[in-house]
């Protein structure tokens, strides 16, 4: 099948290779032309304008979107008038399922069909392939298949669940999960879940890394909490090799976990990160899904302050609680140093 | 009715000049003889040693311990031995309930009593009273209220509740809440719950603080969330006289309140602060207890737990996050600056 | 000063008469007729319908919406056409500060002012006063100042702020905070941080609750955490007395500790209470608002989660947890009577 | 290797399955004898008493603990005399590391060496292996590594950590992590772990269960958060499915993934369950090193507390809040069905 590809970032590039190998027929553009270059020795029709690649392309079109969410409408804006009816736009990229479903309606006005597709795997996806969550009219996916069969992990990328009567393609890792948005709205909760599940993780090594802390001098005063029972925080622990531990056999294991692993064993002290987690959108909408829902997240929102509070965004509510403890009890703030 | 008082730091000679105010007779040491000093000035009889401090006390003794949690154990084993039968001894500072269950079991040995005192006030205690939580044996607890009378902020602390039954001491500002131990207990929740309410400001005035937010330029990659509506953030908030306003009529007042307002009169934007919010102990305490217990206290923990995050103690874990996102994503961290 | 008032429910009917005690001239209009009448005895002049009201009032009208959100939209599509240029229209519901914003882009279109004022105080305001947060163009503030000046508490209702220029109104309860819709943003944070005090209060009482636990039975099983210490918890304690207590001289004392010991004191166990606990928007939209910012909300995000789970919303979740359990350990559901 | 098995309850019986496939020499007891004979057709010697286990025996003898974490020192107080020096105990079941930190020394005293080893893998983990976590003397450790090598996966369990330089055994699954107790507290983070990432999951597909809540009529009252937008909420979305595709390629892949499609599989709805989650200790303790530490774990005791929440725990806390709202606003607690 033939695919028009216009974003070749990390994630469009990797994704265009994917389908090539999978003798897929790719066209390809971005606005710095070099990637498409590199495409194109790799056997992609490489072109230097939308225009171009709107007229390469064979009708009825189906042109993937891999660009950041925030230029997505500009895109738009340029491409919707170069195609013709029943063409099809996907989203690939990290875009607010709102936006998805108010340009599905733009799109239709036009006659064109939108899909929107959360697109997981990172880095990795060009080896391990893509989990696609897909949203859109049952006849604009039904196009698409082949391209999503060639994108997606397939059967064998996990053990099949026992049990499990085949109806469906979401044990070869893609999915039409509903209407207009339905797939960022699931790659937005898979996110959210994915910042509770890194938390989870970040949370327990901390533990294990100041399992030592009983070996540390304290200060004796009465803005520290003495430690009452410093026998029990005696252990060293070697965190790269407790991570590959739990690779085998644990209840815990994952990919995020080997992941962890694979980073501990290259950074032992993981002296190369400053520790400023940024996040990138899913993790706000799921929590402010929830809240729209009523529905109770107290994880997912803690992972996600947890990023805020590690850019220093907390650091105004500090100064207010440093300011009513000197205010009521003459407390006066230690020297970070002596604290723990 | 004469008290001994050993301790005399910020709590302790406030609570001997209040005890003086109302007439009471008492005998002070601390292991800086300063502090007696100028208490001898308002009337107290002071003395250079525990010896000279119990032989100067009348039979049965009555002595008050205001010394720091992690002392009292070294100075009940000095003055133990002077005391003799039916002696009281109160801990008024913030040791932990636990401790107190033992020390009690220790003085029953000695034939003396044992009290634990949770005391709340700070530093304005002298002018507004004290609050008094009580935990010991019933006998003890009437020989003392002279005292705790003293101490205490009288009903006229605070309007009557209606249609309340007065069939206890609890409106006069001081309770007997139980045997050994619940004196304590109640001021740790006590001190849990001011830790939730503290936080619970601190939190809203961020976003007060942060209501500005729209106007500021904002960095476009793939790391940053955009603001989609900058227009909706496009306030500078007045925090001190929203503090001010808050205190009348509104459902939050509160004395924290007041004193927040107070810290914003005099340093607006809390320049002066660093940010470094200590915990001295009930927190930690009053979580262990839930924990125990199967008492959810989500908010009390999140209170403790941004605490712990103000003094840097989430940076290995953060660490662990940014590694991560490194791994899957090839996400790099970014530069402080340039993130909201 | 003349003012109109829409909508004559507990909070509107409550306004009126503290304005008409202060000598304001009101007219009112319900869309149940009772509550006008009730109002006129008192000196209100009652409409039985808007275009009634309008016609009463004098120009430069000044009316005051006092409805449910959801519905002011409906009544002002009615009252627009009703009014003239320069005629003032104000929402002292509930609303989300976004429809500020655009309402009173509505209105400039129609020559008319539209200011935003959350209103705190509940039904003791009529008596206590109200806590008025505004928002709008400073013309129709100043115009309005007589009827804040009436409605708010004033300054005798909290003791001065030690040190404080006075240099506004806030001291007498009520305040200018921005431009249309900032009124309204202060009294969102404001409730969502009434929100977290109230949970960090009913945890603390919670914890206080359960300290007998250890005189309980327990089940010995491997699906129940054993209770190590059962001698750390036998405390029976007085609930309402320790409220009663906390309100003099404790760091935690509020008007909400006042209500909540009221409470206690005519339900000693709170057996009329389901603990079906609502939120009525402000502590969503606080939320929603940090989320946008970046804001660490721990306490606040956790506060209002409580009162979800509270209403059985996070039964899924659950249901997921335990099927969870049952696969990777074949853990059977325990019946609820027999766990803590 | 021999080894000698107290407790063949699910873990145990399945342990001395695995060894014995191993080709292990396996010396069993349980108090329940038909536990034993059902092994004994499988090739292991079941014995009657624990004597006659100690007797079968050959010096120095390794005595593995399978037994709940409530009767572990029961269990040897009446071993400890039977055994002989430089006998090994090891307690493989889910202790507390204070209590391995004790008996270490309790058996050191009688010339015993003490193992702690958390053991993780489930009812899966006779096929699987078993992650062990281990604690205790070097000496030990050596003695007992046949034993560990054949419960354990093994390194082909898990794909090999890029650039490892294989150095030790967490590759093939298990680990000497420390001194004693060193095993069971890095197994307590571990579930303390799985708490959170359950809780992401389970968060997460509450948010996709209820993404049609906007086809749902809703209350209009004051009581109500009004859905301001339902038309994005209009999902039906399939959760088994939905689980099913993330197990391929995405970020979120994982072994209890894996368990839940399967439980999702057999139980769509998962009506199956009550929602009453326990919690059997690790996640308490892991929570409170945290507490000691100084650690932010909000990720982590968010979860725990679910569980709690999830048993009614928060009962109290939730009818002091209705309370509070009746006093201060008259609201009057709705209904359950009507909310959301």
């Amino acid at each position: 099948m033939q695919l028009g590809m216009i974003g070749l970032g990390r994630m469009g590039s990797n994704m265009v290779q994917r389908l090539l190998r999978a003798g897929q027929d790719c066209v390809v553009y971005d606005s710095h032309p070099e990637a498409g270059k590199a495409l194109a020795e790799q056997g992609a029709t490489a072109c230097d304008s939308l225009q171009a690649l709107v007229d390469v392309l064979e009708r009825p079109r189906a042109v993937w979107l891999m660009v950041p969410a925030g230029v997505v409408d500009n895109v738009l804006d340029e491409l919707i008038p170069l195609l013709d009816a029943d063409d099809i736009v996907i989203d690939g990229g990290n875009s607010y399922y709102h936006d998805d479903i108010r340009r599905a309606k733009q799109l239709r006005d036009a006659s064109l069909h939108y899909m929107d597709v959360g697109t997981s795997g990172g880095v990795f996806g060009l080896d391990r392939g893509y989990c696609l969550m897909v949203g859109g009219d049952a006849q604009a996916f039904t196009r698409m298949e082949p391209v999503f069969e060639a994108l997606a992990p397939g059967a064998d990328a996990a053990p099949a669940t026992p049990n499990r009567r085949d109806h469906g393609t979401a044990a070869r890792g893609y999915l039409h999960c509903g209407s207009h948005g339905a797939g960022h709205f699931v790659k937005m909760v898979h996110n959210g879940i994915e910042y509770g599940i890194m938390a989870a993780y970040a949370e327990g090594l901390n533990i294990l890394h100041r399992a030592n802390i009983g070996k540390q001098e304290r200060g004796i005063d009465a803005e520290t909490t003495p430690l009452r029972h410093p026998e029990h925080f005696q252990y060293d622990l070697d965190i790269p090799e407790i991570t590959e531990l739990w690779r085998r056999g644990s209840v815990i294991g994952s990919w995020l976990l080997d992941l962890t692993a694979q980073a501990l064993q290259s950074d032992h002290s993981l002296a190369g990160y400053a520790g400023r987690v940024s996040d990138s959108g899913e993790g706000r909408w799921s929590l402010a899904a929830a809240i729209d829902q009523g529905v109770p997240a107290p994880v997912l929102s803690a992972a996600l302050f947890s990023r805020f509070e590690s850019r220093g965004n907390a650091d105004y509510a500090n100064r207010v609680l440093s300011a009513m403890r000197h205010q009521f009890g003459g407390h006066v703030e230690k020297d970070g140093e002596a604290q723990a």
